[in-house]
Parts: structure tokens; C-alpha cells; sequence
């Protein structure tokens, strides 16, 4: 388990110098030292600022030497250009974080005066934040160390919900639409260019806090894909979900968000396949942050996925069940027992099933809305209650508010409240059940969103973390530099997956002798580095029945391949076993540059090169999760045996998925692979490698 | 073009009579009388109750006999074993129009009931609302014919959009937070159990109103599925989009309705086949409703998919982009020429490409803003702009506004905004911004899904709508009734689809006589309508190569048939060409009990079957609506000549299917064809028709 940093002298700081330190309260430079007195901060502050004695009833220094003490955070809010010399003082001063708010580095093309304040803070051992981020706050201790203006009002009770963004304005921006929405956050923090400190060195350090219930991260770039997944993983063991906004998935937005915070954003398909297979919960717009904040701000927490959904209107009820079904809930029908208890309650046009219409004449029997609660909360067949109110109002409305909040008390079960209300109607009523901690919705897809949110993570949490093991030397290294079919199968066959039976021949009557031992029919096939798709070129022989076909068909296959490229290095050719039988798949590996290796698996042949059909995971994985990768695919049917044909060998396919996976970590040199076909035989009989390329790394 | 039912009267009543008025206003029969007053209704008002003399100063009715005159509508709120009485007394009264609020008709299981009001209203010609449905409202003419709490505030300004919706409680609920959002009503219609008038009904009278510019449906279920498209056609022509929130696509939401307003829902992909082909806007939630009435309420509407994003925050701007590409809009980079227009405004560190990452630093260039606007707004390359602003507040964020507004005002392009603001700092820009009609949005994703409307509804206004000629007379009827092979393809062939060569024989030296003819290789199969499945019965045998073959398997396939069915009435031995290449689809027709035949395409096979790549289309199609269908296929490249292959006659493929439409229009005795495999050839090839299957409708 790699350490982390610790952060707390910057979280909890005792001193904060505030560098460049303005009169002008409503200034950048000027705001940090408003919040601190807003939010009560009881520790030291050190203005600096030449240009004064003293600022808003604080001495004020006219450098960081000049201070009485060393400070824990020093905020620097001055032109780009004057940074370098500030954290040379910070440095001899021994101030241990800087947060630094100026723009103008590598966002702006100039990734020297980059490069220079990361010089001077790893000379002298100086953790930052930023440059270009605006900053953070720890609401538990009350120490907003930023400029947003959306601090600028009362002081905000801490919450369970840590949010750390790479974008200053985003991030402040959705947060303070999230408090607004009644989210209450724990930490805020934007981390900007991130020279130093990352946004997962933030969430890292944050999960240790066991009051976090969630951690929301927006990130552009990522320089270490391991440490991203050890924080992940990490959290899980601290039950704290990760929800992830990842920008940069467009190829505009790519280019746009090089210049935003200078990041480079990687491949897309290659980020959704690590959150589903690290159990990250990938979401795209500011409403996202503010739902999931909302519904993980509830200690409660799901224990599957079967939802009862209690409505007023029957209308909205069935749409919310369609939704529901859309994000992979179920709503089951309710048992004969629990409609028993809930019919007296609703009038005969009113639905006792699921979704139940209670209508909104359940409110004229008091017992009513609680008697219809009871009844599915003490369903064992329930796992989550949603609840829809529309337009109750008056003394109604506030008799559902007292009972919902009751209900909710009284149960482990998550419920959650779509209240369809206009402000002046419902404002107390919502007001009412945020207080008592009741998550609360006014859109059916953001509640059913939250729902299948807490559905999801019960699923992540079942699943064991587990360590794939893989062993071995690298073997690659023993092969030639510039490799062929035959040399990528040399490799596969060392890792133990099954290839087809195969010899290497140099004449005429070798590859005759070889074609009898190996049985007709064979292939032949011209092996040359230089000659990689060999099929465009035509130096392939298929189906070969006898003596007679073998000659026939070296020499033309061999001037083929003169003809085709004339400096070819031929290395022999390929007497290969024909396979029979079998559904032609494709394993493959591709080395991420952020995350490493992964692995591919997906029928082969033409269709998946049109259809696309293929499932991706980092590597390495075992054998139950390359089964995954398999029955997610759409063509998984075909392997299963649709329209009467024979199941095939999945076990062998998962395994050599699995085996290649492994083997794609220890041969570092690797760095991509594309065995295709891969023909899977009937159950039982196992899979055979029939064709495989392998590109190494280019040497850097 | 049908005539449609003229609502005015019931839309601007000058009588209205409120049958069970009730003391209490608060009540279901006391909210009419309270919200009329509410809304300086001019007209007459009889209240009808024998309790009462007066009510609230009106001269009280003990019943609808006694009423001084005639009223335009009767709002009926009274328990639902009265309402056939009081609608009698309608008839006799001529009250062209009744509104029953009253639950307890089908919804609750009795049908006898609802038959009984269904009788008497059209024996006195009474058109009906309801019953069990929450009424209307005419913002024009400010006429509430309805107990919603919703509309119990201020009068409401009328707007642009109208809203039907079968479901009561639904419909004022999603109105009344749509009304809070700013969005401005002008119709709004609850149907309930549709027993007479239903949401097409509505629709249809209300897209005579020219100030209409969006029309809102939410549907459960829909008896007339032509008279539906027809006000889709009607409201294209009247260039009023319409967005429907159709429910009951979920297994169990579709039971659901049943119980709810007692509507058959129908099947989600003739749906969603439906909604494309006729350019409606398919929507799932209430925000949804929100988000399309900001925008349509605005009147300017998108030529083109091409956005600029205009951004104070990077990170925001970078999400809009993905979430842009998302919906299917581009976000192109900006030509030379604007960027160099705006890049005096914002700093090294934003971009001048697009998205254009003002930074929040443009505020401090009172022409920076404004500069920027003017910019985009002159691209020709640009169609429409949306503003993000993030945390802008005090006097910055006022001129910003106004920046905002004078842009919007001075340009026929499109501006959307999205600020991310808490309400506290940014409710009064909000107000303003919405008072002056410029869309906003709190949601990156609800901004980008309403451009998205935008633009699309601009392709729709694109297509030409036009009628699909079809003629001839039907054939199937002279063909036998329980229908072989041969039998379905000599329809096919009767409308002109190219079928295999291939001849009915009676004996094995006809058989043999027949395949000379046609040439070998042949195909033999077993005719008989009780062995549809020719090859799990093993009655085919394929790529006959002479006579010997046809010898050997003309007794075998006989013998098979016998064995497999012995009651099986055998029609003979089909002799067919063997076609050698050509790409295997499929052409199927189904009809469905609401919107009539429907076509489809898909690549055949046992890919089709597991991968499910089909396109459907309500019949009848041209051949230009064929070349979409196939084109939408994942599999098109396929067609079109992937990895070398050849490409296929797909212009063929695209006749057959419309062909294969027009007929299914005019044979209405056919239920079912599915025409697989149909052997697409080589481009300019044609294609054939090598198998195919008829189903009848079943006798009612």
C-alpha cells in the first residue's frame, strides 16, 4: 500500500500568510482574508504586502522573511512572474504548503515558469496547490483558504460529502449550487495546474476522514493511473463510493481541456471500462454532483435493487417505473400479504400492485400514507422506497411531510421523496424533509438516478477486491526484435495458451513432411516481419488437402510475396493445422499510457471490426472476470449456443483471456497484441490461437 | 384531412355550470368556483346544489333543469354513481360540453359504469373530459376549468406552450414546477379516462392557435394511432413541434396504466420507430418539459448543429462540449478571423478556439463580454451560441446580463445561458434574464439536450413531408389460405420483389425436369403449411449438384416431412436456384394494432437474431426512407463493401423495402412476412428473396 501525503498542516493550519494581501476585500487577493474572519478562522494570519503597515485590524509584513513565525499555508494571489521569488521566501521561511491562485503557467504556453516554481518548490521541499485553482476550504474546522465569491455568504455547517475539483470556476460553481440544493459538503478543494498536489493526493488524504460518505472528483488529465486506482480501492475499504467527473471524452473537449489546466485527457473507452471495473460512478453535469450528494448524504445505504414506488399520481408512478427500469432497478409486484395490508388505504381507482397508486384521496384516512409506508418497508421483497407527492398541499401536504419523516426514521431502508411542487406551495415542505435528512427530488430521472446510485454501490461493495496474481519472468525479451506470427505465437504458447499446431519450415519438402505430421488439411503462411497483414498481401494458402496442393502452393505464395515488397526479410514458412470447427473470437492487448495494459475480448472476424462488440478491462484479471467480459458481450448468445447450435468452450476462452491479461504485465516490453482468430471449439474442447501479432514498444 | 372537434366553446365558455358546488373552496367541487373568481372570470357561473340558495354569492341551482340557460360547459365533481343522471339532465339542458372530475369508472373496475356515461353522452351528442381527470385551463382568455391546487396563486401571464396530458395529477403538477421554472402556459388539458375527447383531440384544436409553439403531450395509451400522426403532420405544417412524454414502456409500467387510466400502452420500439420517422421529440421527465418550454418559448429557432460555447469557466466549457457531442451537436473550431476578433478580450491563459474559455477575467474589458458575443454571433460558421458563466457575481454579473440580453435581442441565432450561481447571489440575474426571454439553465446537461431540440426539430422542418403513393389492388386473397413458401414469394413476386428462380413440382422426375431448367446447383424443399420451419424439420436439402443428388434427395426429404408431421398436408416439392454470393438480410412487415403495418430491415442470418441491428418504419415508405432505415444499420458498412469486400446493391435492397411497405398497406389481410434470407448481390446485382413466410390475421 503506497503512503500518502499528509495534509494536515494545510487542512487545519495554526498560521496562514496571505501573500500579496489586498485592501480591496472584494479583490482575489483580497477575498481569502474576508472569508477567514467570516468563518471565524482562530489561528494566526499574516497579511503581506509591502504597500501597508497593517490590513482590516491585521499587522501586515512587507515579506515572507519579514514574518514572526513560519507559516503552515502561505496563499499567493500575485502576477504569475512574481511566484518564482515568493516561493524562494516560502522556502527559506520553511513554510510547508503554498496555495497559489495566479494564472499565467503552462494553461498559457509557458511551461517554463512552470517548470521554475516546481524547481524552487522541490529544492526546498514545498507541497503546492495550483497555480491556476482557487484554492480550498475545510468546513469541519471552518478554513476557507480560497477567493470564491461562493463563500460569500453565512458560514456553512460541515457535511459528509468531500468534493476536489482540478477546475477552480467549475468547481466552486457546482458547489455552491449543491448547497444551494441543501448538500452539505465537508471539503472543498480545486487543484488546478497541479504542478504538486493532485487531485488524487486530495482524495487519498480526505478518505481518511471516516465521516466522508462520499468523495465527487472532477478530473481532466491523470498522470498516474495505479495511484488513481489505489485511492479508489482504498475508499472501498473505507465504504466511500468515488464519483467521477472526467472531462475530455469528445475529441474537441480533448483539445479544449490541453488548454484549460494544460491535461491530457486520455482515451474514453479506456476510462469507462476502469470505472466499471473499479466500481467508480461516472457522471457528467453538475445536476449529477448535487443528486448523488444528496442521496449519500443519507447514512442509509441499499441492500439491492427492488424498488416500491408510492404515488399520488399514477401518472407519475408509471413514468418513474419506467425510469427505474431504464437504470437496471426492478419494481416487482408486490405479494399477496402486503397488498392485503395496503387496499384498505386506497380507493378502488387507486393500484394496491407496483407501482401503488395511492391516489391523493390516501390523505383523507390519517392512517393512511403511513399504513401504505408500513406495508412496503416491512416487505422483505423491498429494498428502497421512492415516494412521489404531487401537488398535496395545505395541511395535507405537512401531515405527509410529519409521515414520511417518521417512516424514514423508523427503517434501514433507503426511501427517497420526488415531491412535484411549485415553490410557493411546497417550499416548507421541502425545507422540512431536507432537515430531517429525507433525500429529496423534483425531477422522477434525478430521484430514480439516486436510487440505481445506491443500488450500484451495494453491488460494488459485494464484489471482493482481490489481488490477480501474476508471476513469472519475462519471456519476450528471448524472441526476435522483429517479430512474426509464428514468433507472437512462440510467446502465447509460453504463457500457456493453446495455438494452433504448427512448424516452421525452409524448403519445399520440410513443409511436406511437416503438413504430414501435422494431418490434412494445413495452411501455409509466409512468415516476414515486413509482412504483417498477410491476407492484403496473399501469401497465405488455406485448406490444403494433400501432397500435390503443397507444391502448388509454396512457390506461388513465396513469390507473393517477393512480389509484394521485394526487400521482405523472409523467415521461413508456416505449416499450420487447419481448425474445423469453432467460433472464430479475438483476444487483444493494448498498454494505456496512463493505466497500462488491457485486455480485449470479442467475436472475431468481420463483424467485430463493423459492430464493435467488444469488452475492455485493465489487466491483470482472473478467470471470473474475463466471464464477465464475455457474457457482456452482444454476440455472447453465439458462444452460448443460440438457435440450437453447440455452446461453446467459454471456460477456455475466459481462461486464455485471463492468461493473456497476466502475461500482459510481466512482458513490460509488449505493447499490443491482436490474436484473431482465436477459434473457441465446441464445450469442452478447449480454444486454439490461429493467427497473432505482436507490436513491442518503441524504444523511447 | 380529417376535420377535427371545434373546442371553443369549451375553451371559451360564456356559461358555466358547477355541478356539486360545494361551500368548502377548498374542496374538489369548491376549488372551480374559488379559481374562477381568481382568475376575473367575466362570464356566467351556475353553481348546482340543492344544499344551498347561494354560494359565495352566487345564485345557487338545485339541479341542471332548473338553470336559467343553457351553460357551455358543466364541471361535474360529484361521487361517480351520479354523474349519469346529471349528465341526462345535461342532454336535456344541451350542454354541449361536461368536464367529470369523478374517479370510479374503468380505472376501478367498472366498465359498466363508464359505458353507461359513454351512452348517454352520445345519445344527448355531449362531448366529454374525463372522466377522473383534473380539468383544463385557457390562459388566453383566463378560464380555469379545474380544482388544481397548482393554480392557486396569482393569475399566470399566458404563453407559447401548450401542455395535454392524460394524467390528472401529473400534468398540473409538472406544470406548476414548470411555471415556477419561468416557462409560460398557454393551454393546459387533463383527459383522465379519454372517454370521449382525448389528447389527440386536444392537440388538434389547439395547434389552430398560431401563438401555440410547442405542443406537450403526455400519453399512457392511444386507440387511433393515424389520427396521432395526422396531428403531427398538421402541427409541422404550423411549424409547432410536439415533444411526448409517452408511458408505459417497462413491462411493469405497462401493467400499470392499465390500472391507471385503463389505456393499452403498445410496444416501445413501434414507438420509438414512430417518433423518428414523424420527427416528434421523445421525452421521459419533467425536466424535460422544462427544458423544451424554455426553449420553444423563445422564438428563435436553429438552421444548423453548430455551437459555439462561450465559457467564463474552462472546466464548464469543456463538459458542455462532451455533452454537446452527446446529443449530437458540433462544437467546430472557430475560423481565423473571429479568433482573432477574440483574442484582444481574454488572457494568455484562456482559448479563442472554441470552447472559448473567456476566463473570468473577460469581465474586466467592459467590450471584452460583448466582444466575445459579437464575434460568434457573426461567424457564419456558427448556428448557435451558448453562454456558461460561472460564479460572476455583483456588478459584474449585472453587466453581464445586460450584455446578455442586448446580444440576444440584436441576433436571430439562438443564445442559450447556463449559470452556475447559487440563488443568493444569483437570483436577481436569473429573473432578469428569464424576463427578457434568454432560455437559462442551471444544468450543462439540460442546456445541451435543449440546443439539441433546437436542432433536430431544424432537420425535421428540413424533410419534406409527403405522401407515399400506393396502389393496386390486393392479391393475397387469391392465394390459399394457409400459406407456403412458395405461396408467400408468389405475393412477393405479384408486387414486383425480385424471388429466387424456382418451380413446384409434383414428382421426382418433374423435380428432375425442373432443375435441368433452372440449372444446378438447386435447392429442394418440402411445401407445407403445417411445416414452417422447414430446416429444424430437416425437410430442405441445399446445393444439389445433378441429377444423382436430386434422386437421392427428393425420397429423403419426403420421408422427413412424414416423420416430422404425418398429418401434414405435403403441396409439394419446391425446386430453387441456389444463389451463390450476395450479403444475407432480412425484409419483415408487422402490423401493429394502433399504428398499422410497420417494415423492417436488418442484416440476416443468426446475427439479426442475436444482435438485434433491425430498422423499423411505419408502412408506407419511399425508397429515400429505405436508404435511411439500412444506412442506421451498425451492419451498414457491411453492405457498403467493408474491408475490401465488394459493395452491395443496397439501392436493390432499398427498393424491395419499399416495395415490400407499399404492399403491406394495400394486402390488410396480411399480418406477418418475414422475408429472410433476402440475398443482397453485387452493386448493381439486384437482390432475391430466397425464403419467405406470410402470416394472415387471425378471423375475428
Amino acid at each position: 500500500m503506497p503512503s500518502f501525503v499528509d495534509l494536515n498542516r494545510l487542512f487545519k493550519p495554526k498560521k496562514i500568510a496571505i501573500v500579496g494581501a489586498s485592501s480591496n476585500m472584494e479583490s482575489i487577493s483580497g477575498r481569502p482574508l474576508k472569508l477567514l474572519n467570516r468563518y471565524n478562522y482562530r489561528g494566526d494570519i499574516f497579511p503581506v504586502n509591502p504597500k501597508y503597515d497593517s490590513l482590516h485590524g491585521f499587522k501586515c509584513y512587507p515579506d515572507i522573511r519579514s514574518l514572526p513565525a513560519s507559516p503552515d499555508v502561505a496563499i499567493i494571489g500575485v502576477r504569475a512572474g512574481l511566484v518564482p521569488d515568493i516561493l524562494e521566501q516560502c522556502g527559506e521561511k520553511k513554510v510547508p504548503f503554498a496555495v497559489i491562485f495566479s494564472s499565467g503557467f503552462a494553461e498559457a504556453d509557458d511551461p517554463q515558469l512552470q517548470d521554475k516554481i516546481i524547481y524552487i518548490a522541490n529544492k526546498w521541499n514545498i507541497h503546492l496547490v495550483g497555480p491556476n485553482c482557487q484554492g480550498l476550504v475545510n468546513f469541519v474546522d471552518g478554513v476557507p483558504l480560497s477567493f470564491s465569491a461562493s463563500l460569500d455568504a453565512e458560514p456553512l455547517e460541515p457535511g459528509h460529502i468531500a468534493y476536489v475539483s482540478q477546475s477552480g470556476a467549475f468547481g466552486f460553481a457546482s458547489f455552491a449550487l449543491g448547497a444551494d440544493s441543501g448538500v452539505k459538503f465537508r471539503y472543498v478543494v480545486t487543484t488546478g495546474n497541479q504542478v504538486d498536489l493532485d487531485v488524487v493526493d486530495f482524495g487519498r488524504f480526505i478518505i481518511e476522514d471516516r465521516e466522508v460518505k462520499l468523495l465527487i472528483l472532477y478530473m481532466e488529465g491523470l498522470k498516474d493511473g495505479s495511484k488513481f486506482l489505489d485511492l479508489v480501492q482504498q475508499a472501498k475499504k473505507r465504504e466511500i463510493p468515488i464519483a467521477v467527473l472526467k472531462v475530455g471524452k469528445s475529441e474537441v473537449a480533448k483539445e479544449a481541456a490541453k488548454s484549460h489546466t494544460a491535461a491530457l485527457t486520455g482515451d474514453r473507452e479506456v476510462w469507462d471500462a476502469v470505472f466499471k471495473q473499479y466500481g467508480v460512478i461516472s457522471i457528467s453535469d453538475v445536476e449529477d454532483i448535487i443528486d448523488l450528494g444528496t442521496i449519500f448524504s443519507s447514512p442509509k445505504r441499499a441492500t439491492g435493487k427492488k424498488v416500491a414506488v408510492l404515488t399520488t399520481s399514477g401518472g407519475a408512478g408509471i413514468i418513474m417505473t419506467d425510469l427505474l427500469d431504464d437504470y437496471g432497478l426492478n419494481v416487482p409486484v408486490l405479494d399477496e400479504n402486503t397488498q392485503e395490508k395496503i387496499k384498505p388505504y386506497i380507493p378502488p381507482f387507486g393500484s394496491s400492485s407496483n407501482p401503488i397508486d395511492m391516489t391523493a384521496q390516501v390523505i383523507n384516512d390519517p392512517k393512511g400514507f403511513p399504513g401504505c409506508l408500513d406495508a412496503v418497508l416491512e416487505c422483505p421483497d423491498i429494498d428502497m422506497v421512492t415516494v412521489i407527492i404531487s401537488m398535496i398541499t395545505g395541511k395535507s401536504g405537512e401531515q405527509m411531510v410529519q409521515d414520511l419523516i417518521a417512516a424514514s426514521q423508523g427503517t434501514k431502508k433507503p426511501i427517497n421523496c420526488t415531491w412535484l411542487i411549485d415553490r410557493k406551495h411546497g417550499e416548507v415542505f421541502l425545507k422540512q424533509l431536507k432537515a430531517a435528512g429525507v433525500p429529496l427530488f423534483q425531477s422522477l430521472r434525478r430521484s430514480a438516478f439516486a436510487l440505481s446510485a445506491l443500488a450500484n454501490w451495494h453491488e460494488v461493495m459485494l464484489k471482493p477486491t482481490k489481488d490477480i496474481e501474476v508471476r513469472g519472468e519475462p519471456f519476450l525479451s528471448k524472441l526476435p526484435l522483429m517479430m512474426t506470427e509464428y514468433d507472437s505465437k512462440k510467446l502465447l504458447e509460453h504463457w500457456g495458451v493453446p495455438v494452433t499446431n504448427e512448424r516452421l519450415c525452409f524448403s519445399l519438402e520440410e513443409a511436406i513432411e511437416a503438413s504430414e505430421e501435422i494431418g490434412y488439411p494445413v495452411a501455409l503462411k509466409v512468415m516476414s516481419p515486413q509482412i504483417l497483414h498477410k491476407t492484403e498481401a496473399g501469401v497465405i494458402a488455406l485448406n490444403l488437402q494433400n501432397e500435390e496442393q503443397i507444391r502448388n502452393a509454396y512457390g506461388r505464395i513465396l513469390e507473393k510475396a517477393r512480389k509484394f515488397n521485394a526487400e521482405a526479410n523472409i523467415e521461413g514458412v508456416l505449416v499450420q493445422e487447419m481448425v474445423g470447427s469453432g467460433l472464430e473470437c479475438m483476444i487483444g492487448v493494448k498498454r494505456d499510457p496512463i493505466f497500462g495494459p488491457f485486455v480485449a475480448v470479442g467475436l472475431g472476424g468481420i463483424y467485430v471490426e463493423v459492430l464493435r462488440d467488444v469488452s475492455l478491462r485493465r489487466a491483470p484479471i482472473d478467470e471470473n472476470t474475463a466471464m464477465e467480459m464475455i457474457e457482456e458481450l452482444k454476440g455472447y448468445p453465439l458462444l452460448a449456443g443460440a438457435r440450437g447450435q453447440k455452446r461453446k468452450d467459454i471456460n477456455a476462452l475466459a481462461k486464455a483471456v485471463s492468461l493473456i491479461s497476466r502475461m500482459a504485465c510481466i512482458e513490460s516490453e509488449l505493447n499490443e497484441l491482436d490474436a484473431n482468430p482465436v477459434f473457441v471449439l465446441d464445450e469442452g474442447k478447449g480454444v486454439l490461437v490461429a493467427d497473432a501479432l505482436i507490436l513491442r514498444k518503441e524504444k523511447e
